[in-house]
């Protein structure tokens, strides 16, 4: 809510508890100065209304904030995530507020990935989804078509590959535009879709896990690309 | 099931239903030849048993896998993840799942951290329960103190920090043998527990983010000293 409010989204609506009201004092003068009708209601309502077994008390009705995937490519971002066929909205959301904390430009939720504004990923996102563009429903093959036409490199991050994010190579090339992709947290990329990639890149596994959970996988990939890209450029900067 | 099995933790008994019984006929063959008990039971017995809303249709009893503080300090260990009041099982699931894959030693679970055992901790984990030492129930201070005594640096992960993952000092001492403190996933670590680790770290924050969460945080981190072990080591080995 106070995300909403501060990044601009259009909020329509505030539903506030009477506890929650003395409790986030500020929140509701904000809402009420930016003109956006309060409604007090009870604990029930706010229950029914938040779809959570423990609802903060403070529910904001918002105007969608998603954006067209052309607008989240000009001017070319550095860093951004697609989520192919993501179907936890638990997963996606923290993926998203990963991709914000790295830095990430834009996140696409690409096929049959969960509705960004399901209240389970809006929730995990703390936030993040007034944080950076969000493109939803985009269809996988436009989004790496776009991000490619762009000048980014799509990189799959896919934990069957032998191509790992530590060989030299990979290595070398991590400061380069990346859009990285993400498969289903079940079964990862099918090889069909793992294709539109330029290729795969493996998070190495040193240990006897027989792979990563989504989330941790894209923190270590989006983690690798924002600091190269940072080290890189701060190194630039310095040469000049 | 299979990682009990082959990881070597006692299994007591196999509970199983009809259908799971024909889709993994290799695990209830390896079960039996093992001398393990089956028994085959309805979907409901089943689900009970489970406490989950949709099981495997396989449940194995196991016995207790945590080892004492002592035992995991014996060798020293290059990489250890210190669990400090970490309540979401969930959560602790998921880095035991990621300091198993980062190749750490041990996972110490600490304080008021949620059991090891909880089923969703067990499921999260992805049998990486079974992949390395786990000690459950210590005191932070033992563990703080038996880690030091073995030579490793105690390094707290906490958000709030200047000091961050990407300085150059801190870069430089990461492949030395480090225990990663991580706290509480809501309200991270109190300053008294902080305060026994021998620096924080913070993963630096690129963009709107307030903070990462906890298993996306540990990801980095783990990640960070596992690959600077790696790296140090295969460059010590490549220099004799």
């Amino acid at each position: 809510m106070a995300e909403a409010l501060r990044y601009g989204a259009e909020v329509s609506d505030l539903f506030v508890t009477v506890p929650a009201r003395s409790r986030h004092a500020d929140l509701v003068t904000a809402a009420e100065s930016a003109g956006v009708p309060v409604h007090v209601v009870s604990g029930e309502v706010m229950a029914e209304l938040a779809q959570t077994v423990t609802p903060q008390g403070l529910l904001a009705v918002c105007g969608f904030v998603d954006v067209p995937l052309g607008a989240v490519t000009q001017p070319a971002p550095a860093l951004v995530a697609l989520l192919a066929n993501v179907r936890d909205p638990g997963n996606a959301g923290t993926v998203l507020r990963t991709a914000d904390a790295a830095g990430a430009q834009a996140v696409v939720f690409a096929d049959a990935s969960v509705d960004p504004y399901n209240g389970k990923c809006v929730r995990a996102s703390a936030g993040s989804l007034f944080h950076l563009p969000v493109v939803a429903g985009a269809r996988l093959g436009d989004a790496v078509a776009a991000m490619r036409a762009a000048g980014l490199r799509v990189v799959a991050a896919d934990g069957r590959t032998g191509r790992s994010l530590d060989d030299p190579d990979v290595q070398a090339r991590l400061d380069e535009p990346t859009a990285w992709l993400f498969g289903n947290e079940a079964w990862g990329l099918p090889p069909d879709l793992g294709a539109l990639a330029d290729e795969p890149v493996a998070v190495p596994i040193y240990g006897q896990a027989e792979s990563l959970n989504l989330a941790a996988a894209a923190a270590v990939c989006l983690y690798a690309s924002a600091r190269a890209q940072r080290v890189h450029r701060v190194t630039g900067q310095a040469g000049t």
